[in-house]
């Protein structure tokens, strides 16, 4: 169990009052578990930027029906195996496929995976999701 | 197979150097795909801004000690169980969780089923990644 | 002078060392200004997305020497005269100028603003700055 | 005048069709020209990432009434000043300030400005806005 440590912070009333409406609409229990959020999502901000070790999902949306595609995602994917965790398969529609690759790695490394499942012919979209490995965000 | 329409695009030719650049970085095949996609993404920004029928997937990473946590995660899910396709889970290190939810829904739906999640004691980050269901993207 | 109110806070010590670099990092000059500030930020994206009353600023880079493109700037300035406050003009170099459009008013409004300019040809960039009139900011 | 090429560009009819709304939405006159738009966004965006030499904006709001803030915010400026291209003020109401900045150099100078400017007591909001000097895009 970790050890906690207690602090006061200072507020405007009229900034608080508008932070508690905050806390209320997005189902925060208290504002201490508001702002630790706030905090950490700075930190996996700066872990991305400064190129650190950080986990992460691509999500492909694709028309299998593309010729080849299927084979040059595969052969990408394993050119770049040390970055990728697992793989989810969706069915979208008769043609769409949504492919979710779960990855970890430098975060620079996994930018490069992106770019070049994003340039093949047949994937519609390719959005890199950035999270942490919740080592270095406390 | 889709019908392909071919048309004519100038550019400055100092641009068109900087694009075919920008085509050999990205692993592009040509310049069409590489128009193609850049066309896509402003699609998929303007489908999640319009609160129309995407796909995406949640990331949450979280410390699966804290008490009551994952129960608290699996009911909030099977309220919003309509909007969530599968579940995938990847043991990050001893107390850390990743976990990616994949959804398909209205994008007004999905960013509430990711503020319930984000509020939760011991949900370190929650990243919401914004793809598409391919269907109205061409 | 506004009224100060003042609550505790309970974190990890972990999170806390780590938020404790980040303020030095970032020159704060205590914990409270920083969670003032992190709070603040996430208030002024809620209203940008709910198309409150806003402040901001369209930054153009184009070149001047496009036939017709000062007129047209003017001529549609002038017709969403009622959210300029102001502008500012900047020679960057022989045939680029980098223009500061300051606005106030509805997101949404501005938004198409952005969208006018930006669509005419000689017009390089255009950024959309989002800040807030620091009324419902506490 | 700068030189013109023209090249071709296939793309999928239906595609082609949500393209051809969208151009409409966006005011664009034709093809070439969001195509044109949609290339160097991508291009201002790799700049910043690449610490290149860039222009941008730097948006302030802040209480007057702090006190000692306005000779901060100047002492700041002055120690950034080869930074700084020129000042603009607008009086927002009775005690906000918007304040902007504009601003060339390396994109990690203009980001440290930014945060020395963002951390002070009475800084509300600080934004950051991104364009380009135009010099490399083209």
């Amino acid at each position: 169990m970790e050890k906690l440590s207690r602090f006061g912070v200072s507020m405007e009333n009229e900034l608080l009052g508008l932070f508690d409406a905050y806390i209320k609409e997005k189902n925060y229990k208290n504002r201490s578990e508001a702002i630790r959020d706030l905090i950490r999502h700075s930190f996996v901000k700066e872990e991305w930027r400064n190129n650190e070790r950080v986990a992460g999902a691509l999500l492909l949306v694709y028309d299998h029906h593309m010729r080849e595609l299927v084979d040059k995602l595969l052969d990408i994917q394993h050119d770049f195996q040390a970055l990728i965790v697992s793989v989810q398969h969706i069915h979208l529609d008769h043609s769409h496929c949504l492919e979710i690759i779960v990855v970890k790695g430098r975060a620079g490394d996994i930018r490069k995976l992106h770019d070049r499942l994003q340039a093949l012919k047949g994937v519609k979209h390719a959005a890199l999701s950035m999270t942490t490995t919740g080592k270095k965000i406390g």
